[in-house]
């Protein structure tokens, strides 16, 4: 009988296929000027697929694709893994050397560069490199496929579909390894949280090198819904493609959503769009500002470990009721699992839960289908990570009442002052509550009283005029007096490709600083 | 690593954990005055778990259940499985030899019934008898359960999860087991296609005993939507409930909706109400009347070896602008695979396709996550219906140009009249066209010139005046004329407990009839 009965492995090139099939003349992709139908993206699918077959790439052999938001891009997620292939989509900030380690580690066959990234595939260690765009080979690639389908090499549905390397904010970039069942599953969950259907329209403001693009690169094909590319988060083109495309759908870190809402072109919205957002905890105001201009916010948590977001803010509609400040308070915690994912726990260091009283901090573990299979080529820090049988997040949260994950840091980012944790998180929401200020960000400062002190560095709107002294007192009202940061600096924040404030890039400067001054003649 | 990395097994039990853990105050289900939410379910099924764990239950056992749409059944589909146990949800409108039939074939333990149905249930072939209701003992049994959580008995995602028995209109019922994976995945696909979310509230029209209510017992619950119970499709209560509960979804045979839209309280919805129709192809003419009230329609098409509904006729929005007549015609058709399904064929008797020119009849074949494991203890039918590696539907279709599907007949419907093949839903779908018929069945009767002939069974609108001649004339407009039946009766058509009309009881009641008439004295 177990011969008789055919049990279909999970994958999400099925998606493809389905929509394909389903929805053959309706538009798949918005690139520009390009549009191309489901009927046409499944043929050049399918191109890619059979010349990389034909080109002699073998079943697991990682092909790397280097670009923005593009057609390109987003066909790879389907004719990579069609060809028996593993994708490594490449973050695109990153320099020449930092790409060529990811190649190199990697071991990468084969890169595929968007034209305007040519400069970090030069001599890059593969055997072959492609370009897309006017004066590319990629396209004379695809034209050189014979007839026919690949060959499907899948083997298990836990075969590795992709390996997403971290941004590597400390030491070298790790490759985290997803499969086809879990990136089959998420999607899925995407999908049923996004409330995704053939009719949705999906902006891509997030990078799809991000976690696959938090698996929006399957879940959007799975509904057959409207991918729109974007090379770059330009707001004034954002609104203008989200009136133009008619778009239900964006994505991106908080960031993000402070670049639309404070933009010039930012106005209330004639139909409501839903946004996913993660990346880093939103501040309640950000979420308040978003939604006021007719946004929907799904607030979503989750890692590169977890292919992107792993649990949800579920809404309870009796929040409905609560004042706009306490509503974006709630929907800022991280919430509970998605539905394909298992219940995430805050533990201790003995993988204790700890109590869900809101207030005892412990790490966040996960397990399950939408956990990374392992670190590709390092079986040691991937035992290390799943100590216990848990994948350890490295960020420090409480567990309310309810059962919802409060994130208060990351591990390395927690303020110990006095023998008091201070959550950064907490200092940066009271003072982003203050109207003229944009974002905050606040790290340790060493401090020979007291061990560590909070400083605050602070981007204010245009025209405000706040002073620093103001913005304490102001900051006061919220947070326990040992709180208060000791230092504020104003200006930019640096951030990283995906929209998150380099932390320790601001920790480093400080470091630089006092370095200097220690060392100066007084 | 293997050990290190933790895979979930996919259960839809982890539905109701997660409702329960997301939701825990909201309303999970309205069962006549009983309101229950999520915790409160929750603890019910974990009572049920635990208290068969603790009567002895086994890895495996069958546990029947013999009740309407009620809360203890809906809990069953949680408890049953949490236990290890195999739920056995039977046909309420069986005789009490025909349960007994399935009680002994399935082997199961304890039987659960029904005050109702008490009488179904007097010297059942089981260890255990249970009933729910006031004078009952099922309540005692739940409360009888320890404190702590059942032990947890999966082994597999492909353990059987649940048994369900074919209507068994030809022969004796199968026994058709799903497994908790395709359960899983087929409630997935389910709350996608209906476009389920936790504000939905989807009431019962439903059989729950039919292919465990198509998997909605599990895709309401994965979102958290309500569940409204009901014990009978009572047309005036439905349209109560609709506007009372402010029901967003419910599910039919075709014969709900002539119900539903041909009752005296039918009126235009205020709000729309997402309506998922199968069982029996609709007749254009039925969904036409449906929508036309504000129902939106999703037509889908299965079989219990399918967990219900495998295909589902996906709405191209470039058909909008057609006229309603041929909407409605387009709709009618059963579609493509469904988002966790294999793509469905249609095959000649060697299992090649048949060309996709929407003339050329053929058998539809699935396979894949959802398509059943196989039939309890029948190893000889499993091998039979899975010939060539395919499950045979014994349904006849045509393959459109658009790889749409669109049933003919059931292979033992089809009428070969002077060698030509006439569908039967061909011929009721241009009788039912006509405003007076509310219902129609065609069927075979032996013909001496043409070996078949067809014949019609025709149920009137009320204050229908139309004679038969008539009818005919007016199928006339669109039949060709070897299609146009040789007879046509008025009356009521006899039907199955899921509203499936029984052809073969009209074919006995002809033979019969004609048996008779050849014996008689002329």
């Amino acid at each position: 009988m177990a011969q008789a009965v055919h049990l279909s492995r999970l994958t999400p090139i099925s998606f493809l296929e389905r929509s394909a099939a389903a929805f053959p003349a309706r538009l798949a992709i918005v690139d520009g000027e390009r549009r191309l139908t489901w009927g046409a993206l499944r043929e050049r699918v399918r191109r890619l697929a059979v010349a990389l077959q034909e080109s002699g790439l073998e079943k697991g052999d990682r092909v790397a694709f280097l670009a923005p938001n593009t057609t390109e891009l987003l066909e790879a997620h389907y004719g990579v893994p069609a060809a028996g292939g593993v994708l490594v989509a490449i973050n695109t900030r990153l320099t020449a050397d930092e790409v060529a380690y990811i190649l190199s580690h990697s071991g990468a066959r084969a890169l595929v560069a968007d034209g305007s990234l040519a400069h970090l595939a030069d001599g890059a260690p593969v055997e072959r490199v492609l370009t897309c765009g006017e004066d590319g080979d990629y396209e004379q690639f695809l034209a050189s496929a014979s007839d026919g389908e690949p060959e499907d090499r899948l083997e298990s549905e836990d075969d590795t579909i992709s390996i997403n390397y971290t941004s590597g904010t400390t030491g070298r970039p790790k490759g985290v390894m997803y499969t086809y069942r879990g990136a089959y599953l998420n999607a899925l969950a995407e999908a049923v949280h996004a409330r995704l259907d053939s009719r949705s329209v999906y902006l891509w403001t997030l990078p799809m090198f991000h976690c696959n693009g938090w698996c929006f690169t399957w879940a959007v094909t799975a509904v057959g819904a409207t991918h729109v590319c974007l090379r770059k988060v330009d707001p004034p083109l954002v609104w203008t493609l989200i009136e133009d495309e008619r778009v239900t759908h964006l994505n991106g870190a908080p960031t993000v959503l402070v670049m639309l809402t404070s933009d010039s072109a930012a106005h209330r919205l004639e139909r409501r769009v839903l946004v996913t957002t993660a990346g880093a905890p939103p501040p309640p105001a950000v979420i308040e500002r978003t939604e006021a201009l007719g946004f929907e916010i799904n607030h979503v948590y989750g890692l590169t470990e977890t292919y992107g977001p792993i649990t949800i803010c579920e809404w309870n509609p009796a929040w409905d009721e609560l004042d706009v400040g306490e509503r974006a308070r709630l929907k800022a915690r991280q919430g509970l699992c998605m539905l394909t994912a298992d219940p995430v726990r805050v533990v201790d260091s003995e993988l204790n839960d700890v109590p869900a009283d809101g207030k005892t901090m412990g790490e966040v573990v996960m397990r399950g289908n939408n956990v990374m299979k392992g670190y590709f080529g390092d079986e040691a820090a991937t035992a290390e990570a799943f100590r216990g049988g848990w994948f350890h997040s490295g960020d420090l949260a409480v567990m309310h009442s309810d059962g919802y994950v409060d994130l208060r840091d990351r591990a390395k980012d927690i303020i110990i002052s006095g023998g008091e944790n201070i959550s950064t998180i907490e200092v940066e929401r009271a003072l982003v509550r203050h109207r003229d200020v944009l974002e905050a960000a606040v790290v340790a400062i060493p401090d020979e009283k007291w061990g560590e002190r909070p400083k605050a560095f602070v981007t204010l709107r245009p025209g405000a005029t706040i002073t620093a002294d103001e913005l304490l007192a102001f900051s006061r009202e919220t947070l326990a007096a040992f709180k208060v940061p000791s230092e504020v600096e104003f200006g930019e924040l640096p951030k990283t490709s995906t929209g998150k404030i380099k932390k320790y890039e601001l920790r480093e400067r400080e470091r630089a600083r006092r370095a200097q001054l220690t060392s100066s003649p007084a």
